[in-house]
């Protein structure tokens, strides 16, 4: 049961799928290193005269609102249509939505005119978005919340629900869920929320699994968490004890040597 | 005497503040990782759009100039205005003012829009700003004036006294005064120039540590430099040898291992 | 022989040259860190307002298309234009052209209204441009072209007399080539091509060593992909069985540590 998510892994590096991303430029180079090590290929291009030429010939679309701005909102509306229309999975992170009045609305912009794939965000984003019809409750979602997988699931299913997408919640135990089937991801380890760029690594992941097997877009989302959170345990086992520095180069060593062997063997999930 | 300074670290890993940066992609990856092991929690947001709302929830605001360009020089000035009107401290480091018109432009139209909380630059850009009145000075100032730290605390304190804020002056060694009392750090070495980003990154510390004690701007900034100064200390023992790439894997290490012990035992400084 | 260009390294750590890009946002961080491992001074500013005050300051500029936008576009014809009147080599790396039509209008642009030193890409790229008044050629060109360095040099050697410049081609054998003279580079490591940013930090070097003696561009540019190329294969012996993160690490000190003897005893090339 669990080679279904594991032998992925194989896919990718069969067919190097091509993952657009329109990235934020904190994490860029994280992002198309990680998506190298996995065995994909990463393209950043996010003028909007070629956004949809990019998108079009890519196995994947990444959209990542880390460092949005007035440029480059058109260029992941124009992308993730030219993706809709070709059938390309497109992945979105909506990075701080909630922080800022332009975050919100761009994420709403793009829920409406982008047929999502796979929404992968923390659970303050993720339930934001999830009570957007009724903003209150997302802002006053308790910490309890925060740290409960049942209440995570529960989140994500009403969300992946509303968008008809899969989502995927990061956090100590991720979720994944297309509505009806929820998985739960025990791996990963707490010094990668010490590292910026981690939760936008499992996007590009998603990006790269999902461009290999387009039509298994909720196993693939499992394979990706799996290889980041795994990726982390070996790192954390490997260099944590040197730092973050340390600790960030064993993370992108433990991705560019990751088989399915080794996730069969170290993946910790249940169906929730 | 020296914990005023050394104790501050403990603040942040305490209060965990928001750092928010309108700064310059080629160091923005470093200046993120930088101030998560410092324990603070960086954002970078520099659209025009959602510049002042991130202020305003910020607990310090990072103004680089490094790869500034038309369109995010409004988003500092509305990220400064707000954080000036919400009792945010505001860090500017002028990078490369005196290199080209618009860096020199945008650096006066920082300073005369803006309250500054600490201003951080190599000797060359704090001496153009000191004398911003009489340019040819600035230019002409001698090599002996760069080598030299008493002239680099006259020029700094002429320039403190001038905006009314605190100006730090990084090199071989570290000047900081708020025009009346002026502190000079031994600690450093010089492979930190030899890698980009690192005066970027003393701004991320020095916002770091002023997000988390707001009233002590002086001594935050003091004890910012003296992080970076004994990280690299620590890093060229630990991998100068090897190389660049090590040295800077070893840097965010020993930032991130940074504790107000290591701080007290190791500090050099002296009041000028 | 071999000397006119494992010597020129010497001549960067003397004369320290500016080297300004121009560049994508992606890689920007690792080709600063390449341009000062080398010993040279990076400055990146892509503003419309400074391109040409910075270009005119600078030992050499390099365009890189990386993530062109409509914004920088102009900035590289106009630090382009400055930098040619001031006879300031200048380094054009055609990212992506053939993959959007701005990249190929955008690569046209630049080639007719700037006088360019030094073209780097890849196969792909330089196969592109060389048929660019016969499209259909480059796009038909097979696998076998690609793998073939002879054919590589008859490429190479036809767009480098098209465009009165010199040429390299980076791959498993570097061309270099100013369309009579032809250096074929037999150095590097497959693993160059798992990290993003490998072929940017090329023109990062290629800028240094121009910027040092730009009065031998063929050398200049032999010089620096050997230096990579050798620095990749000291990575590849160091740390390249610990996998991609430690990679990149160990080329980054491979670089900062390079020096003539090296370059001298492993150095592989031949006149084609």
């Amino acid at each position: 049961m669990m080679e279904k998510y594991t032998k992925l892994i194989e896919q990718i590096r069969i067919r190097k799928p091509l993952v657009h991303h329109i990235t934020n430029y904190v994490t860029a180079n994280d992002c198309a290193n990680i998506t190298l090590a996995i065995g994909a290929s990463p393209i950043m291009a996010d003028a909007q005269r070629e956004a949809s030429d990019i998108a079009r010939i890519a196995s994947a679309v990444v959209l990542n609102m880390g460092t949005l701005n007035e440029r480059t909102i058109p260029s992941m509306i124009k992308a993730g249509k030219a993706a809709g229309e070709a059938g390309v999975p497109i992945i979105f992170d909506p990075v701080g939505v909630g922080a800022s009045r332009l975050r919100n609305e761009t994420a709403n912009l793009v829920l409406e005119e982008v047929r999502i794939g796979v929404l992968c965000g923390n659970i303050s984003e993720v339930r934001f978005l999830s009570g957007r019809q009724s903003k209150t409750k997302g802002v006053d979602a308790s910490e309890h919340d925060i740290q409960n997988p049942e209440n995570a699931v529960l989140i994500a299913k009403s969300l992946a629900a509303q968008l008809d997408c899969v989502v995927a919640v990061t956090g100590a135990v991720d979720v994944v869920t297309d509505g009806k089937r929820s998985i739960c991801i025990e791996n990963g380890h707490i010094m990668l929320s010490n590292l910026t760029g981690t939760g936008c690594m499992c996007s590009s992941l998603i990006g790269s699994f999902c461009g290999a097997v387009p039509n298994m877009l909720l196993e693939a989302t499992v394979a990706a968490l799996l290889s980041m959170g795994i990726a982390g345990e070996i790192a954390h086992t490997e260099a944590g004890q040197q730092g973050n520095g340390s600790f960030r180069t064993a993370l992108h060593d433990a991705v560019s040597r990751m088989d399915s062997d080794t996730l069969m063997r170290r993946a910790k999930l249940y169906e929730a």
